[in-house]
C-alpha cells in the first residue's frame, strides 16, 4: 500500500494515498480504538450539509472564490449521497468534544474538493480544510447543528413510523370493538370491558406520542450555528451568521432556526435532554403495550402471530418474539436517554463536551425506536383475538358483579360476591341472569354498554324498574 | 389505649378508639412497615379535593342528601387545612396501587362526618366511606387525579422558584457583563468571553427551564377522574362525569379538563414520564452550573459566598456546600425521575399498579428542585467576582490569539502561537498590543467586541486597514 | 424560648438554650432545607462509636484528661441509646462532605460533656467539640468509617432476614415437592416441573444472596479512620492511629480493620459501589420472585394470602398488595445504587463529596430492603398451592410431548405435536397414556422423574424396551 | 443469486445456496430488522465450544456416530477460527430467549459438517442441526453457558489490562513521590499531600479492580450446562449432564464446573447481575480518576501528553482527549450495567428470556473497558508533573497552616489563618517559617513527613522543644 506523509503540529502522520480523510482523522482514529463503531452516517449528513450551507454563503459574501464554493459544494453532495462512507474512520466514542468528526468531514471534503479542481490529495491546496472548508465555523457551532438535523430528519421517520403503529392499533380497535372480555388491575380480574377498547387505550397512548414526536422536533429546531467556538460567533461575520440560517433551511427542507442566544445553547444540551424525556415516554409506552400483548397471549385471549419456531427442545412451542424484541428495545432505549441526561449533566464552562456519546446514544435510540415500531405496525395488525377465551374468562368472573353496582350499591355486591364465593358458582353470568333477570343482565353486561362513558340515569331508571318488579 | 373494633370480609380489625381512620387503613399499616415515609401530604390534599367535589355533585344530582354532603365537604375542608395529618398512616411504598391511600382517606372524612353529625367513629352511619365519600369512584381514577392535582400546585411553586433562580442570574449577567475573562472548552482556555455572557448563558438555560415546566403543566391537566375502575366510567352516571370535573376546575382554580379517552390514561401513565423528562432537563441545568460555579470558585475566578466553616480538623476551609447541596438534588432527582419511567413501564393491562412508588418519587423530585430553586435563587445573588483574577488568566492566555483570525486566518495565527510557545510569552496581551496595535487589540478584546454576536465586516475592514499600515 | 448566642468565624448564631447542638449545626440547618429528611440514626450511632473509641485512645495516649474522656464516653452512650435525637438536626441532602454531621455530633457530645461536668451547653469547656471530641480527626476520616460500622450493622441484620425468607422459601420446597405443573418460558408452557422445584429455584437464589451480603460485609469492613483530612493521617500521632482501630472493633463487635492505604479509601468510595452492585443482585432477585409470584396467583396455581380488601368499587377483590410492595422496593432500590454509583464516581481529588447523599441511599436501601425481606419471609409462609388447576394446566398442555423425546426424538415429537393441534387434542396427558401406555407415562410424568437431573439411561432402557412392545 | 428452498414447520423459507444458515436463521434474521448489530463473536465462539462437548459427550456415550462427531468437532473449530462471521446474521437485539443464535450456530454447523461428510447444504442429513448438533441441549443452557464462556475469556483479558494500567499508575506513584503539592477536599486547597501519594491513591484502587475481576470471575465460572430446557436436565442423560462440564473445561482451559442447582440458575440471571456491579466499581473509579486528571491538567500540575489538535478554530489547543474518551466509556458502561440489571430483573417463570439484550450489553461493556484500560495505561505512562506549578499553590496556601495542628492546636491555627488573610500574606511557607522557624516548617513540608502515616509523637517532641525555645 502507498501512503502519503501529512504534518500538523505534532509531527508528521502517515497516511494511505489512496484516503481521502488526512493527519487530523488519521491520529484520532488512531487515539480511539474503544467500541469499534463508526460514527452515525446520519450525523456524517448532517455536517455535509453544514459544510455545504457554509461554504455558500462565504461564497456569495465574498470570503470564497467561487471555484473553490463549487468544489466544496459538489464534494458535500458526494458525502450525502453516501459516497467516502469508509473514509469516516474515527470512532464514535471519541474524546474531544467532536472535533475528530468534524475534522473527519473537512478533511473528506478539501480532498475531494481539491482532486475536483484537479489538485492531489494531502496537498490542501487550493482548498483547505480549515480555512476554507471550517470557515467560520467550529466544532462547537457545527456539530450540535449536524446533530440536530441528524435527529430532525430521523424524528420525522420516526413520526411516520409511529403513525402507522396508532393506525395498526386503531384498525384492532374496531376489529376487537364487539368482544366482551374481563378487564385485570393489578393482575387481577377486574370489570367487564371489551377487547376493542383496550386496544383504543393503546392507540390513544401512542397518538400522544405522535404528538410527543412533534414536540421533540419543536425543541431542537433552534441551532446555535454561526456561534462558533463559545457561542459568539467570534471570529465569523455577522452576515454570514445571519446568513447561514437561510441557507440551511432551504437545503434541509426543515423549519430549523436561528438561536437568540447561542452562549447558551452551546454550553448546554438541554434541548436533548427533553427530547430523551419526551421519547422515553413512547418507550415506556412501547414497554407496556409490549408486556400486556405478551400476557394476553399467554392468556389465550388473543393470538400473536407465530413467526419462527420458538424452541430448540421444545417441538411445536411458539413465543412472542416480537414483542420480546420490543421490550429490549424499550430497556436500551432507557438507558440511551439516561446516558444522553448524563452527558449533558457533565457539560463544563462553554460546551458540552461528551457530545459525541450523547450523539451516538441519542442516534441509536432514535434508529431502534423507528425499527421496532415498523416491525410493531405490522405484528400487531396480524394479532387475531379468541373470542371464546375471553367469554370464557368473562363468564367464570365474579367481578361481573360491580356492574350491578348502580342498581344495588356497594354493599349489597359483597354480599352477593361472598354468595358467589361460598357456593362455588361457576358461571356468575347465568347466575347473575337468574337473579336479575335476563334482560336487565344482557343489557348490562353488552359491549355497548360498556363502552359508553358512564351510565345513563333514564335508561338506569327503566332497568331499575324492570328489577324491581 | 381504649380501641373500637371494625369489621371487613377479612374479620376484625382493633382501632385506637380516638383514631378517624378505620379497618382498611388499619390492615394497611400493619401490612406494609415498609419504609417509614407517610403518604405525602400534597396527595391527601389532592384527595381532599376531589372527595369534596365528588360529594358535592352527587348532591347536586340526587345521589346524597344535603345533610351528608355538607358533612363530606366540611371534613375535606378540614383535611385541607392539615388537621387529621396524624390518621393519614399508611406507609408511602404501599402495594395496592394506592387504595390504601384512598380508603384511608374516605375512611378519615367518614368518621369525622359522621362526628359532625353526632354519630360516631367507627359506626360509619350515616355516612359510609364507600357507600358516599367514595361514591361513583374508583382509585384508580381519583389517584391519578389527586396526584396530578398535587403535581400542579407543586409545579406552579416550582415555577415561581425557577422564574426568582432565572431573575438573580440576569442580575449577575448584568452586574458582570464588563468582566472580560477566558471562555473554557474541555476544561482549556479557549477565547474570551464576560464573565456576565456567561451568566446570561445560564440564565437562558433556566428561562427555557421555566416555559418547560409550563409545558409540564399542561402534560397533567387533562384528568381520569370519573373513568372509575378501568376508565370507562362503570357505575357513574354520565352527569356525574361530566360535572365533576368542572366543580373540581372550581374548588382548586387550576386550568383541568377530562380526558377523551380515559381508559388510555387510566392504563398509562405516561403523561407522568413526559413531565419528569421535560424536568430532567432541568435537573441537568442545575447539575452543570453548580459545577461550573464550583470550578470558577476553586479557580478564583468568582467568590461564592461563605455559609459556613467548612472543616473539622482545617482552620479557616470554606467550602462550595450550596454548590454541592444542588449537585446532589440533581443527581437524586435523576434517580427520581428513572423511577418513575420505570414504575410507569410496569404498567399492565387495565391500571398503573406501581402508583404508590411513582407518586412518592415524583412529589420527593419536586419538592427537593423548589428548595433547592430557592436556596440557589439567593445564593447566586451574593456572588462576587475576582475581576483581577479574571484578568489574569485572560492575560496570559494564548487563546487571544483566536481574536485575531479575522485578521490574519488560521494558518498564521497557528505561527503566532507557536512562536508565542517558544518565546515563553507570559502576558499575551501586551505581546499582542506590541504586534498589532493598541487599538486593534483594545477594540478586538473590548467587552462590547466579545459580547456582540460575530463581527461587523465595515469595522472589521477600518481595523484591518489599520493593522495594515 | 430562650436562646443563647455562639460564635464562630463567620460571627453569631443564635442557638435556643435547652438544645445541646451548637453554632455549626445551627448555620447548617439554615444552609440546608432541602429534602426534610434528617440523617439517618444509624449513621449517628457509628459517629457516636468513632467518637468513644477516639476519646478513649486520646486518653490512654495521655491527649485528653480521664475526666475529660468519662464524659465524652458517657456522651457517646447516650446518643448510642438513642437520646437526643432531636438535636440531630442537619437536612440528610446537606452540602459539605458530610462535615455538618460531624459537627452536629462533636457539638452534641460536647455539650452534653459539659454538662454532665457541671458545665454549660454553649460554652465548651472544659470539653470543646473540635479540641476534644474531633481531636484527631477528620470529617473525611469518620463519615466514611461512621458509614460503614452503619452499613455493617444493617447487613448483618439484613443477613438475618435473608435467611428467614430463604428458609420460608426451602419450607415451600418441601411442602411442594409433589405437585406436578407445567413450567413456562417466555411467558408460554414449556415442560413439566414440580412447584417445589420452582421454589427451591427461589431459595437458591436467596441462598446466593445471603452469600453475597456476607461477601459485601468484607468490602466494607477496612476502615479509613486515623487518616483524617486526606488519609495521610496528618496531625494525628502515629500511636492513636494503630490504636483506635482495635478500641472501635472491641467497641462494635465488629470484625473491622485498618486499610494500608487510607489515602485512597479516603478519595473513592468504590467499596460502597461494589457493596451497591452486590446487592443489586437481590434486589433484582426479589423483582422476578415478586412477579412471577404475581403472575402464578393470576394464573391460579397458588393462592396468595389475602392481607386486605383491594378495592374501593370492586367488591371481594383482592390483590397480591405484599408481591406489589415487594417490587417497589426493588425498583427503589435499584435507583439508590445507582446514586451510590454517581456520589462515588464524583468525587474529586482527596475526598468523595457526596457522601451525605451516597451514606442516604444507601442506607435506605438497606432499611427497605430489611423490611421487605421480613415481609416476605412471613408472606411466603402463607402461599397455599392449588394443585388441581396446576394439574389442569399441565394436561392440557402439548408441551407434555418433550417428556418423550428420549424416546422418539424432536422430529417423532414434532410429528406428534402437531396431530395433537391437528386433533384438537384436549388431555395431553390421556393421550400419550393411550399412545405409549400407562407405565410408561406415570414414569416420565412422576414428581420423582421431573425432579430427578436428567435421565438415568438404565431407566430408560427398560423404559424403551417396555415401549417399543 | 441461486437460493435453496428449507422448510420448517410454519412453510417454506429461501435461502441463498451457498450460505451455511438454515431456515430458522433466515426467519430470525427477517423477523428482527432492529439495531444493525450483529450478535457480538465472542459469544458465537461460546456456543462453537458448547457445540463441540455436546458433540464429543455424544460421541463418547454412545448417542452420535464417530462420523458425525468428527464433523461436528471440525465445524465448530472452523467456527472458534473465525471461519462463517458472515453467516451469523441473526440481529443482536432479537427476540425468544436467543434461541435464533442458538440455531443460528447449529444451522451453521449442521450444513458445513455434512459438507465435510459431502453431504449439502439444507439436506440436514446425515448431520441434522436439532437432532445431533443441538442433542441433549437447549437454548436455555446453552445461551448462558456459552455467555459466561465469552464473558470469562473477556475478564481474563480485562484483568491483564488493569494489571497493566495499575502498574503505569505505580510507575509513577514512585516518579512524583518527592513532588510535594497542595491537596483538594471539595474543590477547595486542604492539606498539603505528595503528587505520588495521590497516584498511589489511584493504583490502589485499581489494584481494588483487579481482585474484583477475579472475584466476578469466580461468580460466573458455575455453570447450567446440561440443565436443558429449565434446568432439570428434561430429556439429557444422567451421565452426559456431568461428562460435558469436564469436557468443556478441557477445551476451555476455563476454571469452570456445573451447578448444584441448574434450575435456578437457568431461571435468574443474578451472577450476571453480580458481575456487573462488581464492575460498576472499576467504571466509577476510571471516572473519577479521569475527572482528576483532567483537573490537574487544567491546574497545570501535571501535564497530560498532546495526541492530536484540539480545535477546528482555536490555533494551538489541546485536549484531554483521551480522559474525555474514558469519561464517556464509563457513563455508557454504567448505562450497560444498567441494562443487564434491567433483563436479569424481567426474567419470568423458568428462564431469562431477555437474554440476547443482557449479553450484548455485558459483553459491550467488558470490551469498552478493556479498550481503554489498555490506552490509559499509554497515557498515563506518558503524564509528566510540572513541579512548579505544584510548588506554587502549595506555598500560596493557607492550608498549610493545618500541618501545625500537632503542635498549637485548633483554635490557634485558626487564629493564624485569619492573621493570614488579614495580612493578605502570600507565601505561606515564608511566614511559617519567619514564625516557627526553618527546621520546624522543613521537617513537617518534607515529602517523607507529608507521605508517613500519622506523626512520630517523638520526633514531634523534639520539635516541640525546638519550636518553645
Amino acid at each position: 500500500m502507498k501512503f502519503r506523509i501529512e504534518r500538523d503540529f505534532l509531527g508528521e502522520v502517515s497516511i494511505p494515498a489512496d484516503r481521502y480523510y488526512g493527519a487530523h482523522t488519521a491520529r484520532a482514529a488512531g487515539n480511539f480504538p474503544i467500541s469499534g463503531y463508526k460514527v452515525p452516517f446520519e450525523l456524517i449528513q448532517g455536517f455535509a450539509f453544514v459544510k455545504k450551507a457554509a461554504a455558500i454563503v462565504n461564497g456569495r459574501l465574498g470570503y470564497l472564490e467561487e471555484e473553490i464554493v463549487n468544489a466544496i459544494v459538489k464534494s458535500c453532495d458526494e458525502v450525502l449521497e453516501g459516497k467516502f462512507k469508509e473514509d469516516f474512520i474515527v470512532d464514535a466514542f471519541q474524546g474531544g468534544a467532536g472535533t475528530s468528526t468534524n475534522m473527519n468531514v473537512n478533511e473528506v471534503i478539501a480532498n475531494r474538493a481539491n482532486e475536483i479542481l484537479g489538485s492531489e490529495k494531502g496537498k490542501y491546496f487550493p482548498v483547505h480544510p480549515l480555512e476554507h472548508v471550517n470557515l467560520h465555523q467550529s466544532t462547537n457551532d457545527t456539530y450540535p447543528t449536524a446533530l440536530k438535523i441528524a435527529s430532525l430528519f430521523l424524528l420525522k421517520e420516526l413520526s411516520e413510523k409511529v403513525a402507522e403503529f396508532q393506525g395498526s392499533l386503531q384498525k384492532k380497535e374496531k376489529e376487537f370493538a364487539s368482544i366482551v372480555k374481563i378487564g385485570r388491575t393489578e393482575l387481577q380480574e377486574a370489570v367487564p370491558i371489551t377487547l376493542g377498547r383496550e386496544f383504543s387505550g393503546y392507540a390513544d397512548a401512542i397518538s400522544r406520542d405522535r404528538w410527543r414526536i412533534w414536540k421533540a422536533m419543536e425543541r431542537i429546531r433552534i441551532l446555535n450555528i454561526g456561534g462558533t467556538a463559545i457561542g459568539t460567533g467570534l471570529a465569523a461575520p455577522r452576515d454570514y451568521i445571519f446568513e447561514i440560517i437561510e441557507v440551511l433551511r432551504e437545503l434541509t427542507g426543515l423549519n430549523i432556526s436561528r438561536h437568540e442566544n447561542p452562549v447558551s445553547v452551546t454550553a448546554f444540551a438541554d434541548d436533548f435532554v427533553e427530547v430523551a424525556g419526551i421519547l422515553d415516554a413512547y418507550a415506556s409506552n412501547v414497554f407496556k403495550i409490549a408486556n400486556d400483548l405478551r400476557l394476553m397471549n399467554m392468556l389465550k385471549e388473543i393470538k400473536l402471530k407465530p413467526v419462527q419456531p420458538g424452541s430448540s427442545i421444545m417441538p411445536g412451542k411458539v413465543n412472542p418474539v416480537i414483542m420480546e424484541a420490543a421490550t429490549q428495545v424499550a430497556i436500551r432505549v432507557k438507558a440511551n436517554f439516561s446516558t444522553v441526561r448524563e452527558c449533558a449533566s457533565h457539560a463544563s464552562f462553554e460546551i458540552v463536551e461528551f457530545m459525541p456519546l450523547l450523539a451516538f446514544s441519542l442516534i441509536e435510540a432514535l434508529k431502534l425506536l423507528i425499527n421496532i415500531s415498523e416491525i410493531l405496525s405490522k405484528h400487531v395488525a396480524e394479532i387475531k383475538p379468541i373470542s371464546e377465551k375471553c367469554q370464557e374468562y368473562f363468564e367464570k368472573s365474579f367481578s361481573l358483579v360491580t356492574v350491578m353496582l348502580p342498581l344495588i350499591g356497594y354493599e349489597n355486591a359483597t354480599e352477593i360476591v361472598k354468595e358467589i364465593k361460598e357456593k362455588g358458582v361457576k358461571n356468575i353470568r347465568d347466575y347473575l341472569t337468574q337473579r336479575f333477570g335476563m334482560e336487565v343482565v344482557e343489557k348490562l353486561l353488552s359491549p355497548e354498554y360498556l363502552n359508553a362513558l358512564g351510565y345513563d340515569e333514564e335508561e338506569l331508571e327503566e332497568l331499575l324498574d324492570e328489577f324491581n318488579t
